[in-house]
Parts: structure tokens; C-alpha cells; sequence
């Protein structure tokens, strides 16, 4: 997506092997967002391992790109059994429960096990790219389906007024290779020129839309204003909410759909007052193993994301400060699951799909049997 | 309420005027919590006036209770009708859009006009003592009727299961002279002995949860955690929350709730399952000129109060940093409305009263007529 006008990814090749030396990967340093702007270049599996797991790249798509390129760089001067497989090992181990990544990093040791030690390195930096472009063609079709929503709505207004789309977390291009999920029909309609503003949840406790989607949106150009999650119910009550979008980490057989918390909050707001709450998601993302959002596990992260919090001072030091009492106790589950009768709708790269059993199973059935 | 064991109120008379000294009232600056409880005293017109609109003492119980306290300091030396007016006009202007505010200058304009000016000075410390006193004895009297509630559910608890509370906002003892809305319940059930437990919204974008409610809690021993608002529906949804019971500011004649942005959304959730959701008031906020609460205009407040957060950093310093990009636009809508169809009752000091316009017509029938 732009920049201020320059196109950009979250990872790029600044450089493919060549005779003599290793090829090296460009990514932003999202956890200097949204006060700076840095880029890093990664060399090593390690620079790898460390980029997703001091989440410098987040975001499942995003983690599942820079791990296969992570298997790249590892197999500059050993292309081996042994080091494949504690390159496997030492990317499987930074984000565990990242279901992208445990996904691409099987896909490169699919590809690469039966291929002779020579053929290894060439053969990862091209899947490694395929990976990446497959996430921004996916990201893009997504984009389509939901731009006809946009365009339908948009359709009802009368000139001068825009089309509000509320969305929660960061679901953006910062999370995928590009396009993102929930805003690549944002970014789709801004293109098309329709007039569209965007309420933007500011995401407690990591403020990931504070810091990302509110940078994403203000450095395209498009529309937008940054609330507290407490606010969208109130929007919604007074008709300044058209449609909301969100991603999700994982959506059920059923199509029960796990997402950051407060998400099922919105989508009951959004049901009492009958605005439309869809659901923007890769096909991969759907867990047919699971039928009830209610069987899937809630991580239960660190208390110190509730109480401490960065940002940055009028002198321009970036810092954390804490914002409750020291010894304060706090809870803090990272996400919620919304029941698939409070969704509109599953925008995705094979168009809008019913949030329902029957629905989803049509659509995907060669897909039945994966799981997210 | 408690303070590390040892009892205090927001407001409390240091010294009564006397030959040829002035009178002076103590506070506690909320400004400094909950990194630091610190005093302050207020001597003349213009400390009281400072301490209301400078947000020292907030709250509406509070700010009349002060604004009372003002009108005394006020007369000391001068206790002439255009004294008086004055005195009025400077508090008045402190926070013009708080209804208590204004009832309390009224009372005491109403009371000490007709008496001789030698009499002023000592009938406004009384009055204002009578205005702090009532105010303790109305949050009690909420305290007994919470308390039967949330005496019944422990009723049906297993031992060693607590009573878990979900409470937005600060309707705590920091909003009142002693006691608070929201917390009389609690802090009555804690007296008792019930073993409860306190789930407290952060409360975006002004943390009043995290800021002040966590740390009331916290010095007087009541188990609870901090959340972010996002939570709320989760805990709901997985039997974590018995009861949910917020404070407000205005409840109309049909018994919709306005009170801090984010309550609608947690209405939801409880109505959504099934978790009584209760109204602390005390009845003098029932506005009975207006019936539905759509017809509350809803302030908007500074978009600073989004983007900024205060907190101390690991070195003790009390700062203020900003989370969003410099150039984000933010919008702040300060409340919201909860329709009476989501309220399962009013706890009021004249008892346990439906949200519907006839139960409230019945209870309050010596009111009506009132604005809150």
C-alpha cells in the first residue's frame, strides 16, 4: 500500500543469492510504529527468528511470509537435513501459536526435503516469494468482494455523505504482505474513488489500532478517525456506522468467528441496530476440525500489556508508562469469539459466504478437513 | 472508605471559621492518583473554584459537595449580597454543565439569602456540612438496598466461590463524599464479609477505572482485577461475571441510562447472557423532564483525551505521552445511552426500583417535576 504516494509491502527481497553471497530480506520495524518509520534487513535465520518473535512483523499471514523466507536464509552455507530442520525448529519455536506459521514452515520442508542439497537455496527464495505474493493476490481478491459491499452501500447516499466503516484491531496490510484483510476493501474502494470514512477502534490493550490501522489509513490518504472501544455502540445508536469489517485469527466450521477481543462487543452493537457485521478472512483461516468458537482455547497474555502502556513524550522519547495503581491485579485474554448468528457475512478471496455450517462447506469444500 | 485501613472522605472540614481565622476544607487532589494520595487545602473562593475546574475533586456528589464548601470559604470577610453573587457566578462557571453543581449553589444561594449577613458565614459551613452528610447517607442507603443483591447471589454460591461484579467507569467512594454509587454495594458486601470480586474496566479514554476505581479497591482490600473494556463481553460469555452494576450520570423518566461512553456495550453483553445488569443512582439524577435518553445531548470532549495517556514512567516521573500519529484525527464522545429494555433494575436509596417509566413514577412521585 502507499506510503505518503511510495508503494509498499511489509517484506520485501532487497537481495536473492548470488555467487558468494547471501540474499537478505527488507522488512519494516513495526514495533517502532506508528512515530517511526524504520526498515531492517534481515541476513540470517536468526535476524529471522527475531523478527517474528520480538514482533517486529506480526500478523498471521505477514509471520507465515518471513518464516519461509527465514528457511531461506538459513540454507546460505548448509543446505543439510540437519540445518532444514533446526531451521524449522528455531522459527516453529518464536510464535508457537501462530497457525500461518506452523503452515508455511511445513510447506517449505514439503517442498525442499526431496530436493538434492544444490537445489535447496534457489528453490526456498522462490517459494518463499510465492508464499508472499500468494498473501497479496489472496488480500486483493478479498478486497474485491468486499468493494462490491462498499459500492452497494455507497450507492444509497446521497452526495457529499460518505460510506462509515467501523473496524477493530489491525487487520491492515501491516498484518498480511499487503492489502491486509479487513481493510483491503477499504483500500479497494478509496481506489475506486468512493467516498468512505473509517471509525477506527484503538484496540486495548496493544492499541493496534492506534499505532498501525490509524497509520496505515492516515499515510494512504483515506478518510478516517481514531475512537476508544467504547465508543462504536454509541455510532452505531445514532445511524454514523454503515458496516463494519474486522479480521479474524481463526473462524469455525460453523462460522463462529475468534477475533482481538471486544470484537463480539461491535458485533452485537451492530446486531441491535442493524447494521450489517461482516467478516473479511482468508479461506485459510477457516478450522474445519473445530465446529463451536467455544472449543477454541483463549490465550491469556501478560497483565503487563493492560497496565503499562507506550507512546510518545512531547520531546519526542519514545517510552512506557503505567497507567494504574503498581500493585493493581489485572486479567488480560486477547481474544473473544463471535457467534456466527451475529454475522452478516464472510467476505473472502471466493466471494461473501453465510456465516453458517452449510454455507462454508459449499463454498470450501476442498478444503474440509484442514485445519486453520 | 478505607485507606490502608484508615477512613477517609473526599471532603472534610479542617477548620471551622472562628475569631479571626477563616475556615478551610481538605481534599484529596485526584489529579495525582493513583501514582500519588495527596492532600490539599482550600482556604478562599478561588481554591474551591480551582479545585472544581481544574478536575482536583470530580464527580457530580463531589463537585456540589465543594461547590457548597466554596459559598462558605466565600463569606469569610465579606458577606454582602453581591458577595454571595459572585461567589455563585465564580463556582457556577467552574463545570456549568454539572447538574449538582448547580442544585448545591442554588441551595445555599436560597438558603442564605434571606438571613442577615452576620448569619451567612457559619449557617454555609452547616449547610454545607448538611449537603456532604446527606450525601454519605444516600450512597449507605444504596450500599443496603446492593447489598440484598448481592447477598442473594451469594446465596447460591459453593464455598469459596466468590460474587463477581463487573463495573465500569468510577461510581466509586472518589466520586462522592463517601461511599460512591456503584461501590456502595460492593463496599457494603465487603463489610459483610461476602467474598466478592471486582472486575474493573479501564475505562477509556479517561481511565477512571484504572486510575481511580482500581486503586479505591485496592486500598480497601476488595479482591479485584483491571481489564480493558474489550473484556467485558468475554468474561460474560464464559459465566465469569454474576452482575454488572455502574453508576450515571442522568437516568430519564422511562428509565434509560446515560452514563459513561462504553456502558451500552456491556448492557449488551449481559442482556445477550443473561446477566442482570443494575443502575446505581442516587434518585436526585432521575430526570423526570426528559423521557427517552435519546434526547440527552451527548458531550464531545478534547481528542486530545484519546491520543494522550498519562502514567508514571519506571523512574517515578509522571508524564503524559501520545499513542496515535501526531497527525491522527480522534473523535470523543463522552456517553452513551442504555435503553431501560437493557437495565434489570435501579438501585436507588429508596430501594430496588424497575427501569420502566410506571416504577419509577411510583417510587419517585414527590420528584417529578425535577430536573436531575
Amino acid at each position: 500500500m502507499k506510503v505518503d504516494g511510495k508503494d509498499w509491502r511489509t517484506i520485501w527481497v532487497e537481495r536473492l543469492p548470488a555467487e558468494g553471497e547471501g540474499g537478505a530480506v527488507g522488512i519494516i520495524d513495526q514495533t517502532k510504529l506508528p512515530h517511526r518509520l524504520e526498515t531492517i534487513t534481515l541476513s540470517t535465520l536468526d535476524d529471522a527468528a527475531v523478527a517474528i518473535s520480538d514482533m517486529l512483523v506480526r500478523g498471521a499471514p505477514l509471520i507465515g511470509a518471513t518464516a519461509a523466507y527465514g528457511v531461506a536464509l538459513a540454507l546460505r552455507d548448509d543446505a543439510s537435513d540437519a540445518r532444514l530442520s533446526s531451521a524449522y525448529d528455531t522459527l516453529y519455536a518464536t510464535r508457537p501459536t501462530a497457525v500461518n506459521l506452523r503452515w508455511a514452515l511445513d510447506e517449505m520442508l514439503g517442498l525442499l526435503k526431496p530436493l538434492r542439497h544444490a537445489e535447496r537455496e534457489a528453490a526456498a527464495w522462490k517459494r518463499a516469494g510465492e508464499i508472499a505474493n500468494d498473501d497479496v493476490a489472496i488480500n486483493r481478491q478479498i478486497g474485491e468482494t468486499g468493494l462490491e459491499l462498499i459500492r452497494s452501500i455507497a450507492a444509497t447516499k446521497k452526495p457529499g455523505e460518505k460510506v462509515n466503516i467501523l473496524t477493530h484491531c489491525n487487520a491492515g496490510w501491516l498484518a498480511t504482505v499487503d492489502w491486509g484483510t479487513a481493510t483491503a476493501p477499504i483500500y479497494r474502494a478509496h481506489e475506486e474513488g468512493i467516498d468512505i470514512h473509517v471509525w477506527v477502534d484503538e484496540t486495548r490493550p496493544r492499541n493496534q489500532g492506534a499505532y498501525l490501522t490509524a497509520w496505515e489509513l492516515g499515510k494512504a490518504g483515506v478518510d478516517h478517525h481514531l475512537i476508544v472501544d467504547n465508543t462504536g455502540g454509541h455510532l452505531m445508536q445514532h445511524g454514523m456506522v454503515d458496516l463494519v469489517i474486522v479480521g479474524t485469527d481463526r473462524t469455525t466450521a460453523s462460522g463462529d468467528v475468534c477475533n482481538k477481543i471486544g470484537t463480539y462487543l461491535k458485533a452485537l452493537a451492530a446486531h441491535d441496530n442493524d447494521v450489517p457485521f461482516y467478516v473479511a478472512l482468508p479461506s485459510s483461516t477457516i478450522d474445519f476440525t473445530i465446529d463451536s468458537g467455544f472449543d477454541i482455547p483463549i490465550e491469556e497474555r501478560s497483565g503487563r500489556e493492560v497496565s503499562i502502556v507506550g507512546g510518545i513524550t512531547a520531546e519526542g522519547t519514545i517510552v512506557e508508562v503505567q497507567i494504574s495503581p503498581t500493585d493493581t491485579p489485572t486479567a488480560n485474554y486477547a481474544f473473544d469469539v463471535t457467534p456466527a448468528r451475529l454475522v452478516t457475512g464472510l467476505i473472502t478471496e471466493r466471494g461473501l459466504v453465510s456465516a453458517d455450517r452449510a454455507a462454508i462447506a459449499e463454498r470450501f469444500q476442498d478444503r474440509i478437513g484442514n485445519a486453520a
